[in-house]
């Protein structure tokens, strides 16, 4: 790979300062999805594809898009089994179908992967494929490449995790008395109790219940729990929340509205618009509890979620069937900004994957409210030109100090160190070509460097 | 013109190679307007106006936007009259308004067509305009000029036509049997029989019980009657079918709900919601239609046609009144894609004039589904600027082989090299900078020019 | 400053030319929200903060974003009175907010009013926030920046300012027998008349009918209260009106279907869906009164008003809480467009907040109907890469004559140049990259640079 690959030939020479500054700092992720245990039992990786393919919704929803089943790549089904094929014939696969991700982020996400970790600095071809599953497999038996030694090796001070209310967080408890040279801290993710309609519905309430041991018959029974569970999460290290719902809908009800929803709902069965109401009043009391206990709010909507009704019934959720829609952030987030958007102790971070909402809501809400910052570019949007676009649809109008640093939002756990990279690497050059175009000075470009790459986050995040 | 336009100038040596790669193949043409009696009669064109000038609807609602009216133009009515203002007066007209075309599409493709075809290199001025329509004028009256020799000088391999489901097709059957150095194929384009609320509906009902000999007073018979007519289609060549309505939106009903809706619509008054879910019902049986029988389905969805009621009513459809709106492809889609969207007989391409639904919505979809493809920017986004972000905002969720080449769309005969020369320019240049960015490999960017000018199309399809 | 900033470094040896041409042309204003008053009494500006911070909602509704709250701005409240905070001390915290502002136009509009009207060519910065202010202040008290001086310096040939329809226009009646070096003329801005939800709407009418002499207890009465002065403003100078409604709803009614509408939303309560349709009637009268008068229709759709409702409460309107939302032009519009759109007496220009209606709906319109033209990027998209991203989006479809030059819509007086620099400063650099890239000839371009800089505005709003 190129030593200066996406910095941009505008001022390069600033360009490489300015990212030199970005990656002396250490990694924040206060947003993804790897797991605890992967750390906590930190057992070697099983091979090749299981690293890097099958856990990769990017690269298998590519793969079935130019006509490859999930059953020849042995993707994982719903009930636990899984197709016989070799993990080396699914590699064959990939290689493959290697030219259809010619210029998406998998192909460089990937290609920095085998370089920077597995130390293979060719380009991967159909013809080297081989070779070079040979050659990832073995490092992957070294006790260098455990995930605990991984997780040294990429620099991360933070990494945030993505859990269920009723989880135990017994393995963050662990981890914390492990020094794996970087912090591990859960998030809470309430979904499957905010969703009436996700067939997981009854049981998260339940598995809520028990775990906090409030009823949750009732509507203020369901608040303590949350509220209980939430000031669980804190006293092991979360500050903050995640909410993924299929838009950002946002409302007031009164006690008894609520009571009266939620007996509803819970006697079933669910109309369209019950669930759509409840929804919405559970974001809204999730900022209600934000600007309470502080914890921040992220709020990541517009994904239609298991879109392929066949794909989500064979292999389960998060199977490159979600996909985006339209939200209209400003009408629906009406109801809770103007409950606590001027209160100080709320913050809330926008996520969209509806670019039209870049320049027309999220960057006017988050530059005017004190409480709203913008996400960055999310899923999808998570690549070098999409984040061009960001950037430059955002901040004309909200500025650089309403953004919140990079999130790598990824399961891929040995993509986290070249997402970050690509991220800063992509900054440095922004930063840089602004400077040649009279927008900021060298010296306002070498402060936001370090801001972009680490102090936006550690502020806001409360890292 | 410059030797090296539209291939930028980053990386332009590539650029070049790039070129000369597409620029050998031949043109593959899989969806546009011209008429086959075009190629049929071989009469020569009657002057420039009624060559360059009335059919192209890009060029005559610029000047009504400006202030001219289309009797000023001579464009024929309705009633198939029209003005008696000379093709000189009409060219003058167009010339003394040639600056609102400046960075315009339009501009280039006159341009481009005065050299390449008509061998005029100077740049078109109100100054030179005589002399240039003289110039024109002369050379249409030689053999070179005739259709036919021009379209064996254009190189095209393939050209597709656009036709109504009860066409005899005649004029393709007359055509096969002549030497035009490629090939001239119908395509299937049912929106007359799947739009209740045009005006030749019951019209064109009666016209495809007439060709098929099947009778249409049932939902099942018109079904009968279209699929007999796909499969005459398919016998005279065609590949694909191509839906024009003012939304995707796509609906399964059971059979009987289908007799209800029909009979209550051919009964009448037709109420709107009737009209809407009879159109979604068309869109969701021709999607199973071409499951079956391998029609690639083209969606065209999302403009309002004949915006202008005076306009429509005084020269009819097609005269540059067609305004884009919004379409909301993942809701609309789901019916069908969730019926199909994984069967490996279906195959279908979306368009759209809705660029907020590039990365949100056409790119996911294509990403994942194997039936589905992106189609290249289509009408007022087929132009530079437009195809740039296109490129930018499919290609890193979609990649390049969720695309099928270009489509020239255009009823301008003569406009149909240029439009692929500019395409593939454009294309050279992109694939050049992406080589300097370091997305792709200069070998990629190699075999990327082939298959974005030829093998894609040739293989999606089915050329 | 750069001398040549934002002139791009594509083709700048031209950039230079075109913008040598464009900045020989005085400032033309068609649409601001400056004061008459302001240059009738032509009374010293108090102090740099009441001159350059308070009354510009972008920097204020910045600093709030960032935490800082308007009493510590000393932000007028909707009582008249304002906290005792000194100027210097407001002064202090927007330099330790300064780096909020890098890369936003806000920046540049500052740091340009400081070297080219107070001749401070040093970096805005904390440290010298304090001497900068002492250098202001003590010019402020010179005769050369009393307000007409200034109008003056500026060069403004034409400055519209934004006028109530009761208004008495005597400050405008005045200020036409002083030499300004320039003319200031009303336009007519009918919000509180044409929207039953505002506060101040029985008020406006009744101010109408006070101000007009004509009953306004029918609706034809209010319309011809609305005629009279229509005529009365354009007596005075107006050319243009001016519509900021929610949305572009237009609707034809019935006389009677008007009058009793207008009826029931007098008699009140007035519910959602009336008040709808009552804006979309006013909205389509004043098309249509236009098409009579010949005043230029401005619509400025799409900001959701006063979001925040403890902000509105206790600051009142324009304070930086109006969040764009989306606007459906295409549908929107049909009504009015199919009375109006034909008649060579109509002129509107189309404002948006939507970049997401650029090419969709706005440039599509314009390209076709004779009396639409493209208002420039407005609000928060007044700004170089907004501007870039709308000038791409719109010309290939409309061309450059379907736009009408650079609008300021500022209130704040000093940043009137500085806007129409930046803008000329990008048009430059935009014609230039233009021929570089084989769109348009160098003749072209330098027609364009007075076309764009002077010419359109001139012609189109009859200046």
């Amino acid at each position: 790979m190129h030593k200066d690959r996406f910095l941009g030939s505008e001022n390069l020479e600033l360009a490489r300062e300015i990212y030199s500054v970005m990656s002396s700092h250490p990694i924040l992720a206060p947003h993804g999805h790897v797991e605890p245990d992967l750390l906590l039992k930190n057992e070697p990786f099983a091979n090749p594809v299981d690293l890097l393919i099958t856990p990769d919704h990017y690269i298998t929803r590519m793969l079935m898009s130019q006509g490859v089943t999930y059953e020849e790549l042995s993707i994982p089904r719903a009930d636990g089994t899984r197709s016989s094929v070799e993990p080396r014939a699914v590699w064959k696969i990939f290689a493959n179908n290697w030219r259809a991700f010619r210029s998406t982020p998998s192909r460089i996400w990937f290609q920095e992967s085998l370089e920077t970790i597995f130390d293979i600095s060719e380009n991967f071809t159909p013809e080297r494929a081989d070779f070079i599953f040979d050659q990832i497999a073995e490092k992957l038996s070294s006790p260098e490449f455990l995930p605990r030694n991984l997780f040294k090796k990429f620099n991360i001070e933070l990494l945030a995790t993505t859990d269920s209310p009723s989880d135990s967080l017994a393995a963050h408890s662990a981890l914390s008395k492990i020094n794996l040279g970087g912090r591990v801290i859960p998030t809470f993710r309430p979904d499957g109790v905010s969703d009436p309609e996700r067939s997981d519905w009854r049981a998260s309430i339940s598995a809520l219940a028990t775990s906090s041991g409030i009823d949750c018959q009732t509507f203020a029974g369901l608040m303590s729990a949350l509220r209980n569970r939430r000031a669980f999460f804190k006293s092991h290290g979360a500050t903050a929340t995640d909410h993924g719902l299929a838009s950002a809908q946002t409302l007031e009800l009164s006690d008894s509205e609520k009571e009266n929803l939620y007996s509803r709902i819970r006697k079933g069965p669910i109309s369209k618009t019950d669930a759509q109401i409840f929804r919405a009043v559970m974001t809204f009391e999730h900022g209600i509890m934000g600007a309470e206990d502080g914890l921040v709010m992220q709020l990541h909507p517009g994904s239609c979620r298991n879109y392929s009704v066949e794909i989500n019934a064979k292999y389960g959720r998060d199977k490159g069937f979600d996909i985006p829609q339209e939200v209209h952030y400003v009408h629906e987030l009406h109801a809770l900004l103007n409950k606590v958007g001027h209160n100080p102790n709320f913050r809330m971070v926008l996520f969209t994957l509806d670019e039209s909402s870049f320049s027309r809501e999220i960057a006017p809400l988050a530059g005017a409210f004190p409480s709203v910052r913008i996400g960055p570019p999310w899923w999808f949007l998570d690549s070098l030109k999409a984040t061009q676009r960001w950037r430059d649809a955002v901040t004309e109008t909200a500025g650089f100090y309403n953004t919140v640093g990079f999130i790598d939002d990824t399961r891929a756990f040995c993509s986290i160190p070249v997402r970050h990279d690509v991220a800063r690497r992509f900054d440095a050059g922004y930063l840089a070509r602004e400077v040649a175009q009279h927008q900021i000075s060298k010296s306002d470009a070498i402060e936001l460097a370090s801001d972009l790459a680490y102090n936006l986050s550690k502020e806001f995040f409360k890292l």
